[in-house]
């Protein structure tokens, strides 16, 4: 679970409730046809720009990764390779089977050494996974971004539209308010999906691209080191240059 | 067809319609001048910033791809070309007048091939035609770039030339709701030729040339491999290395 | 003649024309002190951006190159050096006297070469005639940039000393609509003068730049070659590789 | 002390306090709401593009650096560093533990001399301090650009819920004003939180970033002097190169 | 005295205080109030983003070199330069004791030459005197467009504020126009200060930055031939280098 994007993302729409809460009831602000327009109308606009497989995985994915995926801790990542080539080079590869992973790469690196896979095939199926996995976080990023884009837009629009509406039929001067409120909702939920919701989602994922493809390349040249028999020493020195710099650890600074 | 251009343009009008309709009906949005103006003033403006001969050409090269242009699929030609080295191999050159092709660029490069024409000539000829190719569609990128930023500048200038009108009259005020309506209409154009049809094109646009450009460098290179007279194997493993990475075939991904 | 530019400018200006006409009278629209605003200030930033000197100079190039120079036909110009060239080698330089030139740049390197100046007096001369031509082009870019981005903000500017004085003075409530009117007038000055005229002039210009500054060394390297008594095949084939891709022509495609 | 930011926060604290009591009271302009609108949206926006822990730890590394902290004057600690020199030389490293430093870098450096650690090991723990810091520093000034960004956005979004509410329920007019006066409250709010205080705080974050990269580097390279047993002469004319031209000393320039 | 930047200021000022008087008397457009938000609040915000010290010098180099710093002619200095070499051949170093200087830095050059200075110093000595008034340049550029920026920021937030004030208090509806357009002056402030004044010379700076490069870099280089000895033919034939292409002569140019 991504703490921030959840805690974030609460309080945002939080700060919007109360807003609409203090001063009144929920109801004006719940238009069926307007959440439509600036949903609907951010979609297709996000469809066009993309290939249509693309868009569904890329929310699916960019989702994923946003709220869900903890990113893993290269630390704890670390340890477990060592311990690993610990294994292997007590009980051979074989006895990986028995390990059980929280990371979902590691496992099938360590289930392709414990099958027996030669080091060209394990490199470049790991490889083609993080490409794709990455990939599909770089459209992510890019579908959110789309959707963040749009959404006001078509809010612009649809206060249009209902601005024309009421200017062409001003005969009941009661109704003028109540119609300019409902033309203004579409520009609230546009700015509402894009500020509270899809452009922080696409910042957040453009930051976590950075960090997985630091990670991902971490575990694949562990996995490397743990087929190679290296010591767990080795692994762990070797693997130390991927920490960022506030990570390792120092005499001093405890 | 591109499925996802035409779906995405079809919802995004809906959309528009839904909220046009829900509010009331189409006709008080229907001004003819209103889109002389708009549609016009893009025009125009377009055509100050090309060459006369570039706009309509452009136009024509960007709608076709980005609504009807299969995008073609690279396993389906490096296929076709690895069955067209195997043929060239066993009966000649020769008999590839035979067979019969989707794509046009491939369909070019086997009657060359069959013609006897020699290897430079046949690799000027057709890395010109792509360059043509690619000339023209990133021309029409620009092109529905320029319309989309044209557009809502005209729907301004549309709704400020309109609210003058309103105010230099206001006699009446019955008529100062319906006048500003008629005035906004420009605007609420400009918003949907941009948002709507104009920018999601043009981004479709760029997104397709960078396809392209790799599929039709691997149709020159595999056309080179077969008039060279490779092998069906050598053909397939040379081409793959064109593929994006998610369509690379893996043993345990099926 | 550039068919473009003219044929653009005619039609935005025709397009808001239209949209002034079809509500009234073109009267209302006029308001000479409005113009002053816009169009005044609009020279007084860009004067204070650029020497004094420069503006007048880079309106002038750039005014004539974005509507009256033709751009020269490289394919004309490789022809016209081929015969250059052609005659030289059979009459002697001084044969180039009786020949008439429709580019100037051409005119006076052949008369360079027909007075018998030297290599490298012809190419030092050539080359900074082209280099002051194309800095006039870039700084007329310029200016129009600037001019298209004053003339909105003075056009604000006027619009808000309007509001103001009509605020101030409300007492007979039949003269706001009026006093308003014109107030949005600098807006739409402002707006017309940016997105109709200097803006898209600028984008030409940029556009011309390009293309220019490959013809001109075109050019200077034709000279040359006629300078050094090249034939009339070797001067085309070195031209050749000057055009742009889909001017070359082949066999097939005629 | 960093007088520039306090002044100009002040300066412009008070300018816009000016703005409010010049016209009537303050009472009108404080609604608690209004504040935890764009406050908490600013930060809730700003959770959700960074990690949980990074926003804490940037909010205060950043406001003490751009508050707090002195920058150190460069000539000061290179006048520091030579006479460091000379005492190391005169009374062995061991002499460093009576100085008392200013700066908690120097401080550090001298410690680890002190202490005799060796040169690999000194340089490497004093670089990843200042990697930390820089990296705070520089995720410090992301936060308050995000925080300047969202603000106005929040800001935006209960101008626009507060004219929905206003809108539904104009039967009594003499609240018309009042009302929209308090949603008029967040755009202010968020006009205020991004101009006066984030966006330029973030911007001395940035420049300060600048500095202190030279200064830090300055320090370490001392420190290694200073280690190495360098005279205080050679100290002084080696670290004179990391001063900015116009503190360099010249006979002329007094 | 830099006329253009003076006469576009001139013009400027003008064009707005026409737009003022036309529509009646200056009175209404002086607030004193809205003055010192607008101006106050600009400086507030760019104090906060510079060093304390460095604001009042960038202010004052900025201001001194937009309006009064007469742009050295190339071709004078050149010339100047070459005399300065056939003096120091004819009658030695000292003789330039005599000669008067328009240029400050000639001035000093020649000043070091006279004086005895050897060439290690004096290359130093006048490179760090131009590295130190570009830097001033620079740094005014950069003061200039934050005032920019910062102008209509706090013009928009003090309309805000009146407009707040006027829409709680509405009992007396005589009021209200001139409550609103005493609150629109410090966004017509704003404007002005911005795009009147500030960006233009932040932009003029920019393009005198790049071209006071140049200048003093041929003086230094100019004033290191005189102390080498070099001959007047040498020096005038080095330094053309530096002219802009067209003010080299050409023979055929006049």
């Amino acid at each position: 679970m991504d703490l921030a994007t959840i805690l974030g993302l609460v309080a945002g729409t939080t700060v919007v409730l109360i807003a609409i809460l203090l001063g009144g009831n929920l109801g004006g602000f719940v238009d069926i046809p307007s959440v439509l327009i600036v949903i609907g109308g951010g979609f297709a606009a996000t469809l066009m720009r993309f290939p249509l497989a693309g868009v569904g995985r890329a929310l699916a994915t960019g989702g994923k990764v946003a709220f869900m995926a903890r990113t893993i801790e290269p630390r704890d990542v670390i340890l477990k390779l060592s311990e690993m080539a610990d294994l292997v080079r007590k009980s051979g590869p074989i006895a990986l089977e028995g390990v059980s992973f929280d990371d979902q790469n590691l496992a099938r690196g360590a289930q392709y050494i414990a099958d027996g896979y030669d080091v060209v095939f394990i490199k470049d199926a790991m490889e083609l996974a993080r490409d794709r996995y990455l990939g599909r976080l770089a459209e992510g990023q890019r579908v959110f971004k789309s959707l963040g884009d749009a959404a006001p837009a078509f809010g612009m629009i649809g206060t249009i539209v209902g601005l024309v509406q009421m200017l062409s039929n001003m005969e009941d001067p009661s109704k003028i308010g109540p119609a300019m409120a409902i033309a203004l909702l579409t520009t609230l939920y546009g700015a509402v999906v894009a500020n509270v919701i899809c452009l922080p989602i696409a910042d957040k994922l453009s930051a976590k691209l950075d960090v997985e493809e630091v990670n991902q390349t971490l575990i694949i040249d562990g996995i490397m080191q743990v087929k190679a028999g290296s010591s767990a020493a080795v692994v762990r020195e070797r693997l130390h240059a991927y920490l960022p710099d506030h990570q390792k650890q120092l005499p001093e600074a405890a």
